[in-house]
């Protein structure tokens, strides 16, 4: 039963015949082009109603420099917001998920207070003078430390992202939602400050018979996992830093475990224990849930890493192209992210799959972590089937819906990966779509 | 009178000869020391109260996964605010400055409830749907933006800290507040999302004596500012973005004016209108203010970028030392950032100024963005003197407090950049100090 991960991704061994690239759009358009059809500022322009309105704004003074204060957002992006939905929740808002709002994400890092939250059991309150952290197990040195002990290790930061292994399930045996939030909102990005676990163990006297790590949280769930000991001697941290500051409590305050790149569930939070030990324990949470059940009726009931991936983002249902006029110059952008590693590619195809054209990847390309990419191109008012297919630097690539169900099956909700994308119509509306070939 | 930048920094030409560095202390003494004395797990430990209390967390369910929720901090971590000091705000909290918590920043990201906030007359509440940005002057196409606009043009998230060329100049005189957060709260950093000015102007046709670009805010005090035409065309941006979300309403909500690395007053906020321009405008904020006055008796009237500068934020006066025992191993450590550029070196002296010994850079290292330094030494219970100094990839290093005041005097309050630290007493207590030498 303790099977190690198979693997639903296709590996792309030539990538020359696989990619049947063209040139007819070009990233180099934005140079050659005009974005808008520019406004003259004429004597009717400046009557513009909202222009003698702007006017006004430096009348009056604004609001004070509040004391001692936590900023909140503009009341304009009251909107803003995470949202959960009924037929996610089951009736149990203790045991539901709610979505990042993925259309109004900017670059790669989430803000915290629209950080994707999956409970087990609602979010626990843990007091951090009362916080212990026990290590125990197949250990010369076993510990238990308090935060104030914890955080005396040397810290390290490192943007990565958290996927809830569900993330997509939404629209997996056909579009459910027609909005990006639902779609794919299971899933965040942040700077994470903690210690690597290897730092810690290292003065501890790990045995060379700990071949397994339990991570347990003091949640009502009492989420516990089995962790293979390559991955906490790698790259695994004990965090307790979110984005600049102290974990959210919906985030595992004061401590979670950080597994980058891996399913969201193994990423315990409000840690407790950590004990070492020779087999995997076959906690609830890694038999009666987070197994796939395949073709041949058997379970893999170890998945790790979550697979390569990419959304576009913009444009999307909450995001149409609605207000462009022909001509008009537009960016497709959207997130790719791999739990095996670094995202080497991103291509986008504007014809459903008939032919790809590689995209830009922008701004910082981080292992494990959420990556940018980005096509312009001129919007010619005819519709269109936005798709996205990313590339790893492990070789492994995003495959087509068919193509997964050929090699899991149909059942299974997590680690559905498929290259996805959304139709466009000669409107300019964005529907969801789902395009098996 | 339009004098460009006084450099009041000193050049390395031979760091050679500049640096008495030491081999005295390791930053591998992590590797071969114990930084804990670990706690056994016995009997007598499973009835430690804190464990038991800890075993009770899981008998009740947490708290609801909230519909439509924009999260929070953890109610534990009320302190961790932003806060105004009266010596600061001169009775008036439509023009003061709210302190960035910088003794709990962890990484490089400032989570945007904690971002430092300097109003020169309260925050503008602007409303997105009656914004307008307005670009004229010297170009052939003048143009006004609406926001959705604006945000049609592809767009670049980068990290870069802020900075109010004011923010180290509380302790400029001798040490005025005993704690991190007054000494040095004046910055913030964030990843932020906009577009490359020079996007923007390519189509617009800037005349070739367009030497200034004038940026004005909406707020009431009508900030505005003459930027030279090479920033704009270097890194300048329109940024919307901060996060990963919308702007915050105190940091110009919808739409500020980023110059990566240069004075915070220059990335105006609330931005309404860019004006180009063969001559600077002479705008009160770079005449009546963000002048200084130097030895001379006459003015410098534009500084620009930040100069190269560190601070060491652990220890300090709030995260002191004096649980430690003496044996113990701790880390030091600190943010570096530069404005013309990227960091390249760290020292660090534990007396004073005698002896350097080079830190680590730890996470990302970026241009114009806040720098992570690290060093780890063991604990011996006797007084320390605690600085850093760091030195950019332009040659610039920090200087002495002497030198400083030899180079432009001691009258202005702006760019105080000089080496300062921490006095550590052999309790461990953390005091404010203020070495001349």
């Amino acid at each position: 039963m303790t099977k190690k991960q198979k693997d639903p991704d296709i590996q792309a061994p030539n990538r020359r015949d696989f990619f049947k690239k063209t040139a007819f759009l070009s990233a180099s358009l934005i140079a050659s082009s005009s974005i808008l059809a520019p406004i003259k500022i004429t004597a009717s322009s400046l009557d513009d109603p909202a222009i003698i309105d702007q006017a006004s704004w430096g009348t009056k003074l604004g609001d004070l420099v509040d004391k001692n204060h936590y900023g909140l957002p503009s009341p304009y992006e009251h909107n803003n917001v995470r949202r959960v939905h009924d037929l996610l929740s089951s009736g149990d808002r203790y045991a539901t998920v709610s979505m990042s709002p993925l259309h109004q994400q900017e670059g790669i890092i989430t803000p915290n207070g629209l950080f994707f939250n999956r409970s087990h059991s609602g979010t626990t309150q843990v007091d951090p003078h009362k916080f212990r952290l026990m290590i125990h197990g197949l250990l010369d040195k076993p510990l238990v430390l308090t935060l104030e002990e914890l955080k005396r290790y040397p810290s390290e930061s490192r943007i990565h992202f958290i996927e809830c292994p569900a993330n997509g399930s939404t629209g997996w045996r056909g579009p459910q939602f027609d909005n990006l939030q639902f779609v794919k909102g299971m899933m965040s990005s942040a700077e994470w400050t903690g210690v690597p676990l290897k730092v810690v163990l290292k003065e501890l006297g790990l045995h060379k018979n700990a071949k397994w790590m339990l991570a347990e949280g003091s949640d009502n769930s009492e989420m516990a996992r089995s962790i293979p000991i390559e991955k906490v001697l790698d790259d695994a941290m004990l965090v307790w830093g979110q984005n600049g500051e102290p974990l959210r409590a919906e985030q595992g305050y004061p401590v979670r475990l950080l597994l980058p790149g891996w399913e969201g569930n193994l990423n315990v939070k409000w840690l407790k224990r950590l004990e070492f030990s020779s087999k995997p324990w076959h906690s609830k949470e890694e038999t009666s849930k987070y197994t796939m059940l395949q073709k041949n009726g058997k379970a893999i009931n170890y998945f790790w890493p979550m697979e390569v991936n990419s959304i576009i983002t913009s444009p999307c249902p909450e995001v149409p192209w609605s207000s462009l006029k022909k001509g008009d110059i537009i960016e497709i952008t959207g997130l790719a992210w791999s739990g095996r590693g670094t995202i080497k590619t991103v291509d986008i195809s504007l014809d459903g799959g008939k032919n790809w054209i590689e995209a830009s990847l922008k701004g910082l390309v981080l292992p494990k972590s959420w990556t940018r990419f980005s096509y312009i191109i001129k919007w010619d008012a005819k519709e269109k089937m936005l798709l996205s297919r990313a590339i790893d630097d492990s070789g492994h690539i995003q495959p087509s819906i068919n193509k997964l169900i050929e090699n899991v099956g149909v059942e299974g909700i997590y680690h559905r990966n498929p290259i996805v994308g959304w139709f466009v119509s000669n409107k300019g509306e964005v529907k969801n779509a789902h395009v098996r070939s």
